[in-house]
């Protein structure tokens, strides 16, 4: 299902060759309308793939028709060359659709510093087109996996339209956006800018919040598709609710299979005079790297917690903090609470709540733990 | 020698049951004049410990005239008994040594968040004033050892005058400062206003550029204290010099030491438009997990460099940039140069050469790789 879950979508996943694996590494997603609305969000990293660059252009006139995913090399720092095979490829995919390659977006994932091979990417995007089927969601799921273990998707619906997404990303899990590639279709009836709106606002408290290991990507591209093919023009704020959700589902599911994590940690900051504040103290927690390896030692070093929380420039008073480590208040107002002891770390999944005591603005932040498995994948990868 | 080089210094190291295991944890260092200048800077971590709130009153008259230092607690967010213990310290060492309190510095190291044993602490102040020798140094640079596995210790010479320090830090090495206890010793003439120009000019470029692992201490003090034994006042810009090459040596003894590293990186980062935005970049970089994990691997994945250097505010053009690994350019201006596998990564010495073609200004900034031993070591800390 997935991204062919909504009305109006084909898909297809297929075997290129560019992973040095076997598999399917080359997805293709066609929104057959009446339709095509599109917006997209980019990752905030000043050096960007050529699919980044490529598509960026595509995405201003609001009119996405297809969409090419690559695993298997990021097309990133690879100069005039790579720009050239990023282009190709629409223009493989307009050829073999009768589309402009204009409507095509290309996404790509892997190494950085490699040229991607133009004819096997080329050729791949040809047999995807023929391979095109309303129930080629899951195909297209695999084909984008990286060191993704599985694939992740998600469907929602709304009265009378549905929305489905697909999304991959394991290593480089961090804001603005974390290191994936996610396609999500609807065949709700919206117009670009609302598209644009719902998205911005869904990825803001979803994808931008996951930081699985502070590394920013460069290819990161989460675009959203409308066919149109319900007939539903649905009310904007329950679409946008709706899509939300479905990226915070798809987010637990990357933060779940992220590279080498032994334990998911939920980081809640409350009680903060802003919501940016909120942020800015989660995310000094979710990269230190003293504290994610406490907790992959099922330690509740909460000391590290408030030495990351040190580091902000948010507005606290710093004996006016609590720390609760899974419902554990471990320190009260910056002196310590109940025993560290009683803090049971062995579950998979870890809360942590630092309550500032400075406001009435909160957030949400998911990252993982530092692992002898996460170094092992991230020592080994381009060779 | 360290502390006990320049005239005028006495030093001890006593045991006194802080830490879990045998050895010394309690230095002393005592200046007997006739001057008793004195500079110091501290962590810019907002939650410091109660050492640093006592320290930062003690040195606002520039006199000093005896530090004790502690290893096995950091006596931090360890509320007013922490504070309480702290002050009890310093009036121990000002009964033994017949000096104010009020002019005597205390540095603590070891786990947040736990109340430091005052009884042990006061004994072993009254011993260790027992033990003072002018040959003491080495003893009380291993007593302020923590997960180090050995004691760092420099010395510098001038026309007539001597600056010798100690240093303790393995984890948590991240600027503002450094997670590092140091004392430097001086029996140049100088006033305390000279002595602080001099000190926050050389941890500017040194201390302040070493950043193991990206987490901030709660604890770090870097303390000068001057004599004026040799009677002589040298020239400020001389004495700076060498002050600076004095904390650059202990930088270097600091990363090699640093917990768990296989590797020493070296980042250097040229044409720079300022001096900001080459520390920025070249600080994104050695914050990079992704990146230091590759080092560990002995994989030259220079998109990992690249990938850290987008995430800065720096003025660059991303296709203006070289990155040289090694003396190998593997990227020139943002396109694949010099293949990476002519990369040689064995040594434990490790350059990064970034070049962004943007000024004049560059900076040099220390770290270490990521490795299963710095997630075993910091895993399983506390516990």
């Amino acid at each position: 299902m997935s991204v062919t879950a909504a009305a109006g979508f084909e898909a297809a996943g297929v075997e290129a060759g560019l992973r040095s694996g076997p598999g399917p590494d080359v997805a293709l997603v066609v929104n057959r309308g009446p339709s095509a609305s599109a917006a997209a969000v980019f990752t905030s990293n000043r050096c960007t793939a050529n699919p980044i660059m490529w598509s960026k252009q595509v995405i201003t006139d609001g009119v996405v028709s297809a969409i090419v995913l690559n695993a298997g090399g990021a097309n990133c720092y690879t100069g005039m060359l790579g720009f050239q095979t990023t282009h190709e490829t629409a223009e493989a995919a307009g050829r073999a659709l009768d589309l402009s390659p204009g409507d095509v977006l290309v996404c790509s994932t892997g190494l950085i510093g490699e040229q991607l091979d133009s004819t096997k990417m080329v050729s791949a995007v040809g047999r995807a087109a023929e391979a095109l089927s309303a129930d080629g969601g899951e195909r297209a799921a695999r084909a984008i996996m990286t060191t993704d273990t599985r694939p992740k998707q998600a469907v929602r619906t709304g009265g009378g339209w549905t929305i489905g997404g697909m999304a991959k990303g394991a290593g480089m899990l961090a804001p603005g956006l974390a290191t994936m590639l996610v396609v999500i279709t609807t065949d709700a009836d919206l117009e670009s800018a609302d598209l644009d709106a719902a998205l911005r606002t869904a990825t803001r408290v979803t994808f931008d919040r996951l930081d699985s290991d502070g590394c920013m990507s460069t290819n990161d591209q989460v675009t959203l598709l409308a066919s149109g093919a319900s007939g539903v023009a649905p009310d904007l704020a329950a679409f946008t609710a709706a899509l939300t959700d479905l990226c915070r589902d798809l987010v637990v599911q990357l933060q779940s299979d992220a590279e080498g994590a032994a334990h998911d940690v939920t980081i809640e900051v409350r009680s903060a005079a802003s919501e940016e504040d909120a942020v800015e103290v989660a995310r000094a927690i979710a990269r230190s790297n003293l504290f994610k390896a406490a907790v992959f030692g099922n330690d509740p070093n909460w000391g590290r917690v408030l030495a990351a929380v040190g580091t902000t420039s948010a507005a606290f008073d710093p004996f006016g903090i609590d720390v609760a480590m899974n419902g554990v208040r471990v320190c009260r107002a910056g002196q310590p609470d109940q025993p560290r002891d009683l803090v049971d770390l062995t579950d998979r999944a870890v809360s942590v709540v630092v309550d500032l005591h400075a406001g009435l603005d909160a957030a949400t932040l998911w990252t993982n733990d530092l692992t002898h498995d996460y170094v092992h994948e991230n020592s080994a990868y381009s060779s």
